[in-house]
């Protein structure tokens, strides 16, 4: 039995893209920045990423009908600028090993295509609420941060370490050879979903992959990612629920 | 070692039949109600599932016999009605791992009987007491949910997800081509069991089953039911003494 | 990488023997009453277990030597009486998966010598301290327990379950063929050592083997248990302080 | 997918060395300590061990890239006195499995070089603070503690049990015929970092090596190890925040 699976419904057909992921996480600032690429780039969808690591609920969509938790699979084909390669979805690992297993099916997906860039994306919560949010870098190595420099990212920083799939992803990518930068938005980290750091991001975005983003939809995009972030929040409350029921219940869970 | 495991006495004898799963969960609606099927309907046991991933208990029956926790199968033929198959069980798993484990097991098994439909039954815990519970329906996919439009099945809800095996088995099901509903008996959540949920979730699958239901067995079942459940939560209580020993105790339990 | 193994120095040469479970747990009655025995008894040590389930610990002795935790495997050959095979250690797993897996292991073994009965035992507690505790039998069977009649045990008790690796080997063996007994022996619950629940199972466990204990030696050995769980207990509060430690250090341990 | 692995870079070259491991843990004075010999003698790195048992972060350096945590594998080869090989890292597992599998993975390493000596080293802590801490030894057996006479380590403690890869290395080693000795310096415990329990250690280790260490680099080490380990203390509040985060957040870490 796989505890971690890819299903493609097409092969990826690009050459050297920049690979980008964003999942659920601080500020949902990775899962919603990567979102709003696939919906406004007219990205196409490949397939999808399943895990037994994920937690074991399933969510219940406002058609009343249930949804696997899983990562989706997006490529974006363009002519005079580089390939794409999006991974955004809503769950990450609920275990150490999960989070290691996940992270290296990625990169062996990643891998196929030879990606000319990892670009991984998170929030990174400050505890305060500012008004123009930064968006800090880390890299896979010194020598490209140049590279990025027109593209307002801050190098200058406090962030010691990215918990979870940003960071894995990137670090074990290193590893194998590809280089990369994640970019964490500043965000309080008290906030379910962050627009402004979202926003921030996109404009980092925006210059890095010679992108001509249409803003206005994103009113539109964060209103909506805020009605699924509030039933999320909904889910938490009961699950919460859940736990004191699984406390007072042997453990059993619904 | 195989740590999740399906053993039959006899081999499933059924014709694209429905599947139905209940088992222990919030305020026990799902377990109680397949179990009532079980027993009302002469259903005829065929196996039981047992997983490494249940918690490491055994109950100790009113025989003060031992009692591995498991999952009982059984089927039902019916002549001319779809034939049904059930699991019903005192056991889910505890970890996350466990939890897709054994629910890939289930489809597994429910899938060599290519079933018509999958039904799986829980609790949906609101915080509140009512007079009269809803059943609260979750659908595989939205184009099956005016088939139930004669059951009594509530499709106006704030269900935002479903925790562990009901929602697991229905969207796994899903993805490997099987439509099926979650019938969610709206319960209180504070209660360990829940007769009035359960009579409500029996009155529906009385309708979807095409069955004639003796209601005069319920009140003794629920009783049956309550000592059962009263027995769980001196487990409850005993399992909450074994923690405090374990933490007082390197972490060994009795 | 086996997870958890069992290093025999010989392989048991026993027939039909009683099989013998007591390893750390409720007031230590389990594993206090079988070191009784193994050393009363001029038991053979014939190997040992060992598991990456256990606790990630490891015993400092009065020698200033370290030991891995472990369970110890003895053998009792007896001319006209029944064979005793005595499992018996300072660890159970830590996790539900390795109770399973270390149930099943220790099962495998028994089953090589195709026991007479499986005889575990555990403390149960009841908050209380009563002056002359009982011992409450829990069996595989109610076919079995007319048996015991002369051993003093309790049948009619509110045990519910049974916790950890005295159930689950009593229910695996019970579902492989084997018949026996759970043995409980009535303790407070908060008694980190309980001497007179030890005792009251050793009578029992007197009369069920058709022994002539030497009672004289129990005092020495409660005593030499109690320094030993005076230890066990240092372990635990350094445990709590080591787990303070974790939560300010990125949960590495020293 | 192999979940711990050793990425050697060249193979080991020694000759029945001594094998000193030293990792993250408390007062951090293993990883301290060993950092300083490998800086100290020269040493030549020679791989790196990685596993899925640590904990889900990577670590952000000064120059704003990101590293996996790892374990790093050193030798020093030496003319008339015997070889070493180091082990020294910012992880250790996080879970108890995780634990064994990376200690067996270690010895399975050291195995092949045929050790002399194996030596662990970690913090003890006792909640005191004091002038001049001591060494506490404890061994694979009694019979080599004299063979420590002249080096200044106490075998008259309280230390009632190791936790971590400290004992368990030792332990697994010592059940495979490798004599050892892990040394825990005195350490309050509430300390993240313990310059003077470190010095104490390596003086030890000095004696025991037959080394002339340099002192005059342990302040600049130390203060470059205070460094990194309030980096460390950041990352650990932002793990909490982090698990704030996630208990509001379905469980989805950034």
């Amino acid at each position: 039995m796989e505890t971690t699976r890819i299903e493609l419904e097409q092969e990826l057909d690009v050459e050297k893209p920049i690979f980008i992921e964003g999942l659920a996480g601080i500020g949902h600032v990775g899962k919603t920045s990567v979102a709003y690429l696939a919906d406004h780039l007219g990205a196409e969808k490949v397939g999808e990423l399943y895990s037994h690591h994920f937690p074991p609920y399933t969510i219940v969509t406002d058609e009343k009908t249930v949804e696997l938790l899983k990562n989706d699979i997006y490529q974006i084909k363009r002519d005079d600028k580089a390939d794409i390669v999006l991974i955004e979805g809503n769950a990450q690992a609920s275990t150490p090993e999960g989070h290691f297993e996940v992270a290296e099916k990625i990169i062996e997906l990643v891998e196929e295509t030879e990606p000319e860039r990892i670009v991984t994306i998170g929030g990174y919560g400050t505890g305060e609420v500012v008004e123009d949010p930064s968006v800090f870098g880390v890299t896979s190595s010194d020598s490209i941060q140049e590279e990025y420099e027109s593209a307002d990212i801050e190098f200058e920083h406090d962030v010691d370490q990215i918990v979870g799939a940003s960071g894995l992803i990137l670090g074990i990518g290193k590893d194998r050879g590809y280089e990369g930068i994640c970019l964490l938005g500043e965000t309080p980290g008290f906030l379910l979903s962050d627009p402004k750091a979202t926003e921030a991001v996109l404009n980092t975005l925006e210059s890095m992959l010679e992108l001509d983003l249409d803003y206005s939809e994103l009113d539109e995009k964060v209103q909506e990612s805020q009605d699924v972030l509030k039933k999320l929040q909904n889910i938490q409350n009961q699950q919460s629920q859940d736990q004191d029921q699984q406390n007072s219940d042997l453990g059993y869970i619904g």
